[in-house]
């Protein structure tokens, strides 16, 4: 089947700080003409940080034979103002025009929990909202970490918050984590 | 933390037929003022949808012994014009106006993929984008399906693909599937 659709003309209809907007005449495969709205979007990474020691151990060895209970997941309370919530989400954040987005996941570990890691793993990448927008997040896991200090953006009031890992799957379906690229991570992850 | 961001004054910037975008200045709970761009829209549903036979056997009654290996997803293969790409996902669509969310998951996935079902089950709901975008996206499983016919909508060229749930989660955790609400509805299915 042919699925492709050609560009007829593009207008940039809104060109914005976060966001660009497009709205794009089309030609689908079947020679109807149609119209499509398209959010430019520069992309993100999201970071899955896995904590093996307890705030009251932190001077301990990680211990390799360290069970699931033992190992908690840096999370950020943050205030998202299109839908008027404070929302839990795991670390993450936008590209900046040109970076790498391994180079911006550790950047943003930082940034918003303060942490570092030794060890980082490719979880792969999603597009968040395909029909729409060009948004792709890349997704990391984060281990071996080790405190530094905070320092968010300008403007990011944001709470790091450290959830056991059993409690956030609990919370993920009992619908307390409703953050779709925190679903993801923690899906391509290899707990579950 | 006080993370309430109140809204100052309020611009439609672009109002379209799937998105409408506003730039909103606002006051941070710190007192600094910022602006936000926020995207509107009026939300979804997406449908794991699960088939017990095997398409030579459909007149065969589903046992309830069924195996993983004999019980497929259906997926649609469609091209997504933002990314300029074929992306095999789950069955959705947007919300219509007022729409309950129940509706609007029979109604796509008999269009997109020709079935009903008589099973379903809530898988809550997730945010796609929440740095600025309201999408929300109603997950909902399926089983129990039978077959009518399909009947997409205008515009809208799709192929139904059947896949084996061991399949799909290989296809998910190898990359080759990349589409977040897909990811989600699976995290929140008790396959996992």
């Amino acid at each position: 089947m042919d699925f492709t659709e050609k560009t007829l003309n593009s207008q940039t209809v809104y060109d914005g700080k976060i966001i660009k907007v497009l709205k794009d005449d089309v030609e689908i495969s079947d020679g109807t003409k149609a119209f499509r709205e398209v959010v430019k979007h520069s992309g993100g990474v999201v970071v899955l940080a896995i904590k093996t020691q307890s705030p009251s151990s932190a001077l301990q060895a990680p211990s390799p034979t360290i069970g699931e209970k033992d190992r908690s997941v840096l999370f950020v309370k943050q205030f998202r103002y299109p839908m008027k919530e404070v929302l839990l989400e795991l670390p993450a954040g936008k590209l900046e025009y040109g970076e790498d987005p391994f180079k911006a996941a550790q950047r943003e570990l930082e940034e918003e929990t303060g942490y570092c890691a030794d060890n980082w793993t490719d979880l792969g990448f999603v597009y968040t909202s395909p029909g729409y927008s060009d948004e792709k997040l890349y997704l990391y896991k984060a281990e071996n970490l080790h405190f530094t200090q905070c320092h968010p953006d300008e403007g990011e009031i944001l709470e790091p918050i450290e959830i056991k890992i059993d409690d956030a799957i609990d919370m993920i379906n009992k619908g307390e984590i409703n953050d779709a690229k925190t679903l993801c991570a923690f899906f391509r992850s290899k707990f579950i």
